[in-house]
């Protein structure tokens, strides 16, 4: 029995290391990291370098100097987008840290690159306080065309966006929120579609009250949307409950306007719309109590709230985050075009109404919407395009 | 005489800004910035996106989570390096902020990259005191494999380097001290065999008491020159002088063995060497009181402090930072290697051992050095390899 005892210690030793699979094509595809930078520009020779650094470059300086807006046209400003995250909520997998987070940004910095033909720098910091934060973002601002936040925890998220607005004259976007939200919109303007509903008739409930949670719940009304109904893990969010904290206040103030109380099978009842963006799962039984040809939006990763198996007994339209399942309910169909139309027309903010633009656009991407199709393929060409175009119309 | 006020009404309104030529090849070689972003594994399809994004990528996320040493292996973190400003001190223009420093900051990556195969991002922030900047960059660190600090007025940037390099586990170098101080050592050495003398006889002078002069002071004692004597424009810096401070204080207790006092004609007298890190211009009266086969580094750009043809006349050797004369002292020697060096072998630090082995390993690439030769050709080949060689051999 010896070697089983040593083999039991070594796995005690290093308890989940042996589950990596090193020489595995997800780690050898990592081998290196996965972005590099390059020069636009041929530097052959001394005349090369006498125009792109020293002496020639001093002119370019000097006349950013006089009109720093020219910034924009000389610089790589004009095309560069920050990926910023302290690494306090990435994916799935919580607090893990700067370091640990960088594979996720760099990834995200190639779907920018990718769909958007934007050249993004992942910018993994520490974390620290919401004032902390925000001052080393807005040091290090001159640098960028844009600010794409990512997978900062919530509630500190939406106090960090706000102030950056406030403070920057570039887009400042927390995806999480924003680029969720406007996919979701999306989505649900074919998913009414296809089942004949006006928005402002449906009545929508809300699983989840974080970042995600709270961007949906406001694209949603600021489209038309009049009942929705937000749960949290405690049940539904109303005036009546005694916990609440900051943007949950707040929650409870603008939605559930027919005073439900109680927990999420409550809320369900009747529902015309669920939308799932908190992980664990949801009874059968509370989503067979949802109205006849309902919606189900089932986004979380990798395991949706309802398995579309289960959603499909009982809803007209089903969608999930899973690639592997029709009506991907993905980000990558918002954030590279929303920041190339940003960037494009010189937009200092990301408005409200550009997030609805953006989601009327990738909408309208599918001009006759199934119950299989309610948004378009992450690679359908020209979803990117689109919805800059979109957004540069209202900058 | 109207159309001519109406011209000068307008000159003055915009004093100088016609005096760029925005069509001319300068300008035309900045359009749209002069650096790229590109992925370094394909992106072709659903398959590829589940390799280098959701869902594969959290594997690699929790691998760096539970082992951070990991991220110098599987992120881009491994050969990027962040050329950091504050835009205090850039080139001869002084303080021009961060947007009009950025041009200067992506030549310097284009530099990195073309000679160190380095991938490196500019970040150009706003300036403040050395704690703010010390924590902004200490902040966002987690992103690079190694920081070039670049452009930062002194006398700040002594502290904000100095407390960087407690802070941070990765290697931090201020290219304006200690890139200028690594090839002028290169030069000198070279040139000391030229001129058949010993470092440790030298009597040199160096004229400026900024980064660069401090560092290349202080470089040139630890390889071994004994005497030295530093002049700011006020003149020789000595413990009698009143009006010193902080730096200006070591400087006057570790240098000017002699004693001596006075303005920098003073010093020249019968020295050996001058190395100007000042601009200003010496009178050639001065130079000719220097002792006989002297050596001369005239490093101002675009104007050396005693101009080549000048020089000539009194000394034996003569370098300036120009490269439309012989011997261009050019840092564009050493930071690519020394960089190279660091980020191969994983050094945590850039040390004095390391900056001394690089401007050997310069000054080995010219085996016969002459007065017309005494460094390498900035596109010589091979010189980022040996350099970075040296630096490894020690990490």
């Amino acid at each position: 029995m010896a070697p089983v005892f040593l083999w039991e210690f070594l796995m005690s030793a290093s308890p989940s290391y042996s589950s990596f699979d090193f020489e595995g094509p997800v780690f050898r595809a990592h081998e290196g990291g996965k972005l590099g930078v390059h020069a636009t520009q041929p530097l052959r020779d001394r005349d090369d370098l006498s125009l792109l650094y020293t002496p020639g470059v001093a002119d370019v300086c000097r006349a950013i100097a006089e009109d720093p807006s020219l910034s924009a046209r000389f610089t790589a400003r004009r095309n560069t987008v920050a990926v910023i995250t302290d690494g306090t909520a990435v994916l799935g997998l919580g607090d893990i840290g700067p370091l640990a987070a960088m594979p996720v940004m760099e990834g995200k910095a190639i779907l920018f690159k990718h769909f958007g033909g934007i050249d993004a720098v992942p910018v993994c910091m520490e974390t620290g306080s919401v004032d902390e934060i925000v001052d080393a973002v807005a040091r290090i601002a001159p640098s960028y065309g844009g600010i794409n936040l990512e997978d900062i925890s919530a509630p500190r998220c939406f106090e960090i966006e706000a102030q950056l607005k406030e403070r920057l004259d570039i887009p400042v976007f927390h995806d999480d929120q924003h680029g969720t939200a406007i996919v979701v919109l999306a989505g649900l303007l074919n998913a009414a579609r296809v089942v004949d509903r006006s928005l402002a008739d449906l009545r929508v409930v809300v699983a989840g009250a974080g970042a995600a949670g709270v961007a949906v719940t406001g694209l949603l009304q600021r489209a038309g949307v009049r009942d929705v109904v937000v749960c949290d893990s405690r049940g539904i969010i109303s005036p009546s409950r005694a916990d609440l904290t900051g943007h949950k206040h707040r929650i409870a103030a603008s939605t559930n306007p027919r005073g439900l109380s109680g927990q999420l099978a409550t809320a369900l009842v009747d529902a015309d719309v669920y939308i799932g963006v908190s992980g664990g799962t949801v009874p059968e039984a509370d989503v067979a109590r949802m109205a006849p040809r309902s919606i189900i939006f089932a986004l979380a990763n990798p395991d949706p709230e309802v398995h579309p198996d289960v959603a499909h007994r009982h809803a007209a339209v089903v969608a999930t985050g899973r690639s592997d399942f029709p009506n991907q309910i993905n980000n990558v169909l918002a954030f590279p075009g929303i920041f190339r139309g940003a960037l494009d027309s010189g937009a200092a903010q990301i408005t409200e109404a550009m997030k609805i633009a953006a989601a009327e656009a990738i909408a309208a991407m599918v001009p006759e919407p199934t119950a299989d199709e309610i948004v378009p393929s992450v690679f359908a060409p020209g979803v990117a395009e689109t919805v800059a175009a979109a957004v540069a119309r209202l900058a």
